[in-house]
């Protein structure tokens, strides 16, 4: 049974001011609750029901940190729709950004993305195609957001996010001659641009596209062409899809054996 | 003002039942009604604030149709958490399905896709590569769900998805001799895969994958290789993105410039 204040407290992590003032996010369902505990990041404390007590042990978890919760405590915590049968707060991670690992590899930033969803997506994908970091403007959707969290089905234990002002970063990377991308109507097609294995990829806001104070760092603009490619089209790909299809772009570049 | 019965029968088409039914599904906000307002589909009565009444005329719609709507009205008839200041009921097309059209061209066959969001996302995707036909599975989510037709943000009125028995769809093209390809995780990888210009593209569930109803009919097994191509990951690709990326290498081998 958990106490009343227990449950205020856990319900105050549901905004985004008390989880930087706690330092702690909320992640919940076995899928990435256990991906956590297998992984580097810190779980502070765990909720479950009975049945799953013997698991969250298994893994090596103090069990002075796991609390025995009913269902209905469970969905009490819950920012989901679903209630959950686990529930763990996490420790928010202090991530330094190394411009040398930038330097050398693929990195993405986001440029206001606002969707959770797309987020989280975003987050999955970069796993996949063993993208580490992504740099976010300030005003990008927070990556602990409960939305967020659980549409990274776990990748969030293995990607850095580093929020900051884009347009220095982006300047930054002029002045350190890594290549930056960003997808524009105008811009190249795709698969015929020259791509470089590494770089900076930026994706722009689900309506607004890259703000005017980010596109003067930009020194290649892409496009992905729609099919036939001289159809007039007054619409757009949706931002995660759009990702999805300049990373393995990207990526298809390095393969040893391509078409 | 919107009489109660009138609410109750939009509210009734919440529901597939009813929306099958009456024939009848139910479109929200300005950007997919007016879409909507301005393609073939039929649209029956339009519901919106006193604002829009100039606009919906001004596209031609019969003005006996055009039902002046208050906000509190069409918060009760809305299907989604904002409320919108249109509301508009659009008969539901019947589509003839062409086998000549789809032995020529690329089309994408879903095997028990579940999200609507991710439905959405994929007929706007197969908008955006000129994929005009999408058969489905007899349990692929609902096409007129409320979330699929916000998620299509318009290209519903330009794609043709068929509902059936998608083993027969199949067989019927493995003996018209039309290529058909599905994603598995032990299948080559589509950078360096022989690809088609025209062929069915089979996309499966979003947890189990493809069924086994279905993989007898598949000749060609393709795979998303993730990056470093030997790092092993239990993961796997949303349905969405993994489709977002398998129409972009089709179309690309297509595109008279590549690299």
């Amino acid at each position: 049974m958990l106490s009343k204040n227990k449950i205020k407290q856990l319900r105050s992590l549901h905004l985004k001011k008390f989880r930087r003032s706690e330092g702690l996010f909320v992640a919940e369902g076995q899928k990435l609750v256990f991906d956590l505990l297998d992984s580097e990041m810190k779980v502070r404390e765990v909720f479950c029901t009975p049945e799953l007590i013997a698991t969250v042990e298994g893994k090596g978890f103090n069990p002075k940190n796991i609390h025995t919760s009913q269902p209905a405590d469970l969905k009490k915590i819950s920012q989901l729709k679903s209630s959950p049968d686990i529930v763990a707060t996490v420790r928010i991670p202090e991530h330094s950004l190394s411009w040398e690992e930038i330097a050398g590899d693929l990195c993405l930033a986001l440029d206001g993305v606002q969707d959770p969803g797309n987020l989280g997506t975003i987050i999955r994908l970069a796993d996949w195609f063993g993208i580490k970091n992504i740099l976010c403007s300030e005003d990008t959707v927070d990556l602990y957001n409960p939305k967020t969290i659980q549409a990274t089905m776990g990748a969030i234990a293995r990607i850095r996010l580093h929020y900051g002002n884009l347009p220095n970063y982006l300047q930054w990377a002029n002045e350190m001659e890594i290549p930056v991308y960003g997808t524009f109507l105008e811009g190249e097609a795709i698969y015929s641009a020259s791509l470089s294995p590494n770089g900076i990829i930026v994706m722009g806001n689900e309506g607004k596209g890259i703000s005017d104070d980010v596109e003067p760092f930009i020194q290649h603009k892409i496009h992905i062409p729609n099919f036939p490619a001289d159809r007039m089209t007054s619409e757009s790909l949706n931002v995660a899809m759009a990702t999805s299809i300049t990373c393995s772009e990207f990526r298809r570049r390095m393969m040893p054996n391509k078409s």
